[in-house]
C-alpha cells in the first residue's frame, strides 16, 4: 500500500491486513515500554486543514509511538491564509522530506488530489475530507466489531454475515461512507437509518438498505452492530433537520430501545456524544457500548497503517 | 504520589522528596548532555484550557529531557468548542494512553476533577487552576527559598522559621494560596500583604498573618522572602482596585524599601513583571531578586514531579 | 560562529563554509535513516512573532533531524499578548536551557538584539525580522546557485562573476537584502529591478545596480540567475504601487522574456509564487526553475547553521 485514501479502494486482503497489524500494535501497547523503532529517522507531517483535536493526537501518537518525528502543520495561520495553494503546500511538504501526510481538508477529494497530482512522494493518510471519507475510523469501527464479535477468534477474519445498522445524518457523515464500503467489502450486511432529509443524494445503488424508522429498522436487521452518528450542532437548525425532541424520539438510542436489542449487539459512536440527543446516557455507559475501546483502538489502527505504508524504503512505492 | 493536584494535601516529607529530587535533575542539567532516558516511551498530554506559554514550555522542555513523547493539546480550535465535556476529553487522553496529563484550566478544581473521576488511569499535573492551586510554582518557589537562603544545606531540609511576606492581589491569587500551604506545611512563617478589597474572603482559619499595609509588614514581619504578585492588568480597573498610583506608592516594591530589607532578605515574583507598578525596576534587577532563578528552578522542579509521578510501570499506582 | 543574524556580517570563509556543510547535511539525507545524533540533548526554540508556517516547518524538520529537541512558541497567545517584554521572552527561554532561538519578528533588529542583550547564552538564527534580513533564505538560494552553475565543482568555491538580477518589491524585501550582502561577498554581481516607488531609500551606496526596466536589466545584465521577489497582497493596492496589470507587462517574468535568457540561466523565486503576476506558469515550471530545490536546501542549510552554531560545548562561545 502506498496511500489510504478511502476504505472504498480498499480489497478484502488489504482492509484484514490492515486490521491484522493493528492487533500487534495493540499488543505492543501493552508492553512496559511501548515505543518501536520501526519509522525512526522518519517524518510524518499532521497537516490539518479543519480543527480535529482528537484525530490529530491518535495520529501524533500513534506516529511517535514508532518513533516518528511528527510535524504538526495547522491551516490556521499558514501561508494558506496567504493565498498558498493545496499544490505549494504539497511542494513545500515535499521538499522538507516528508515520508507520510495525514491530512485533513474540508473539500472531499484533497487527500486523492494530494496522493496522485506527482506533487509528492510521501504516503498520504485521508484523516477526514469533506463528506468524502475517513478511513482510520472506518478501520478502527471495523477492528472494534471484530474483536467484540468474535474475540480471539478475530485475527485474519472478515465481517460475513454481521448486520450493521447506521444512525443519524447519512448525507454530510464521511464516516457513515467509509464504514459502508468496508463493512460491504468485509462481508457485512449494512442498514442506513435517518429521515428522508438526511439520506445522501445518489446512494441508490450503494450497497444499503435504508429505513426512515429506528425501530422498524431495528426490528428488520436485528443487527449486531447500532452506530449512532454524531448530530452536528451546526445543522440542527437548518430546515432540512427535525427539531431536537423529534429527532431525539424517532432517531436517538434510548433505553427502551437498547432493552430491544439482541444479547451480543453493541452500540458505537465516532465520539463526542450528544447525551440525550443521539444516545441516551444510559445507552452510552452500557456494557453493550463501544465508544471508550473505538478511540484506544484508534491508535492501534493508526499504528498499523503508517507502519504499513511508511517502513518500507524511501521513494520506493509497492 | 500519583497525582500532584495542589500543596495543600502534600505532606512534609512528600514535599521535601520533591524538592530533594529536583536537586538531583538541577545536577544533570549541568552535564553536556541533559537528556535522561527515565520517561522513554511515555506520553505526556499538555492540555492547556487557558493560554499560559510560559508553564507549558517549561513543563514541555522539562517532559523532553526526560525522554518522554510531548503531545500539546490547547483548547483552542479543540472539540472542548464543539461542546465536548471534560469528560469526553479525558477519556480521549485515556484512550491514546496518555501516562501523564499537565493541566491547566480556568475552573477551580477541574484537575482533581480529572485525577479523581476515575475517566483516567494517567498521573495529573495542576498546572494551575482558577483561583485555586498552582502547586508547581510554590514548589519551584520553596526550592529557590531553600537555595538561596541555605545554599549548600538545603538538602533534606525544610524552611523552619523563614518569614515570608506575599503581596499584592491575593484574592485571585493560586500562586498566593499554592505558596501559604506549601509553605506552612515546611515550617516557614507566611504573612499576606493587600488592600482589604485583595484579601479573599473566607481567609480567617487559614495560617496566615494579614497586613494591610507594606511598610507595617516589613517592619513587623523581618522577612527573609517578599514575594510580589502579578498585577492583572484585566483588573485594575475594577471597582475593587485601586487605581495604579496609589498601588505603586502602598503595595509596590519600590527601592526605599528594598533598602530597609534585612541582609539576606530575597526578592522573589513569579514573572512576568509590571516595572514601576507591583515592583520598581532597582528591585527586579538587585542581587535580592531571584526572578531568573525561579524561572530556571522550574525546569528542574517539574522534572522531579513528572518524575515522581510517571516512571514507575504503567497502571500500577503507588 | 556564535549566532547567524544577518548575512551582511559574515564573512567569505564562514558563507562558504555554511554552504559546504549543508553540502554535507544534504549527502545524509539520501541515506535511508536520515537522523544524525548530533544536537541529542539540545533544545531548539522556534520563538514565532509572525506567522511562517514554510519557514518554521522547515527549522523544525532540520532540528529533528539532527535530534533536538523542538519547542514551538508562536507569539499568538502568549503571555506576549499579557505585555511580556522581549527581554522577559528571552530570560524564559534561557531559564528553560535552550540551546538555539530560532527567532522570526516582524520588527528589523529584534533578533540583534535578543543575541547582543546578554539576556540568553543561547545561539540565536534569525528567521526574518523586518524588512532587514532572513539569513538563511539567502544562504539557501547561494546554495542553489552553486549547485545549479557549478554542479560537482561547488564545493568550496564561491560565485564569483556570476550576474544576478533581482525583481520586484525590494523596498520591502528582506530577502532582497540578505541576498544582496550575501552575493556580494561571494563574489556575485547585482542588479535590483523595481518600479522607482520600489526601490529602498537610502540604497544609494550599496554594491549593487539599479534599474526600472526588465526587459533593459535582461539586456544589459546577461543574467546568470534571474530571482523574483514574491508581490505581497497586502501591498498591492498602495498607493506607491503599480497595478497588477501594469506591474505583470513591466516587472512580470513571462515567457518571451525566459525565452531570451541565456542557456545556463536558471530561475529562482522563494515562494509561495503569483502566477500570472510576478511569474508566469511557463517561467515557474520550467526545467530552469529552482522553486522546489531552493525549499528543499533550505533544510540542508538550516541543519548546517544549526550544527554550526549548536554543536559545541554548551556555554562555550566561539
Amino acid at each position: 500500500m502506498r496511500h489510504l485514501l478511502g476504505t472504498k479502494g480498499l480489497t478484502r486482503d488489504e482492509a484484514i491486513l490492515i486490521l491484522d497489524t493493528a492487533e500487534e500494535m495493540a499488543a505492543t501497547q501493552q508492553r512496559e515500554v511501548r515505543k518501536l523503532p520501526t519509522l525512526r529517522g522518519k517524518t510524518v507531517v499532521n497537516l490539518f486543514f479543519e480543527d480535529s483535536t482528537r484525530t490529530r493526537i491518535s495520529f501524533e501518537a500513534a506516529a511517535k509511538r514508532l518513533s516518528a518525528d511528527v510535524i504538526n502543520f495547522s491551516a490556521k495561520g499558514s501561508s494558506v491564509s496567504k493565498g498558498e495553494s493545496l499544490k505549494d503546500t504539497a511542494q513545500t511538504l515535499q521538499a522538507i522530506g516528508a515520508d507520510g501526510v495525514v491530512i485533513r481538508h474540508p473539500a472531499s477529494g484533497a487527500p486523492e488530489r494530494l496522493a496522485t497530482s506527482g506533487w509528492i512522494d510521501a504516503g498520504v493518510l485521508n484523516a477526514g475530507d469533506g463528506t468524502h471519507e475517513h478511513p482510520t475510523q472506518a478501520l478502527l469501527d471495523a477492528f472494534t466489531m471484530r474483536r467484540r464479535l468474535f474475540g480471539e477468534a478475530s485475527r485474519g477474519r472478515d465481517l460475513d454475515g454481521v448486520s450493521v445498522v447506521i444512525v443519524g445524518d447519512i448525507a454530510h457523515s464521511r464516516v457513515a461512507r467509509s464504514n459502508l464500503w468496508l463493512l460491504d467489502t468485509l462481508g457485512a450486511k449494512v442498514s442506513f437509518v435517518a429521515p428522508e432529509t438526511l439520506i445522501p443524494f445518489g446512494s441508490r445503488g450503494w450497497p444499503v438498505t435504508i429505513h426512515h424508522s429506528l425501530d422498524e429498522a431495528l426490528r428488520a436487521e436485528r443487527p449486531d452492530v447500532v452506530m449512532m452518528l454524531r448530530i452536528q450542532s451546526e445543522r440542527m437548525h437548518a430546515a432540512f433537520f427535525p427539531n431536537e425532541r423529534e429527532y431525539a424520539r424517532n432517531w436517538g438510542l434510548d433505553d427502551p430501545r437498547v432493552a430491544g436489542l439482541s444479547d451480543r449487539a453493541i452500540i458505537m459512536h465516532p465520539g463526542p456524544m450528544n447525551r440525550g440527543l443521539e444516545i441516551s446516557s444510559g445507552a452510552a455507559d452500557s456494557p453493550r457500548s463501544t465508544v471508550l475501546e473505538q478511540v484506544a483502538n484508534g491508535v492501534s489502527v493508526r499504528m498499523a497503517a503508517l507502519y504499513l505504508l511508511l517502513s518500507g524504503e524511501r521513494g520506493v512505492s509497492e
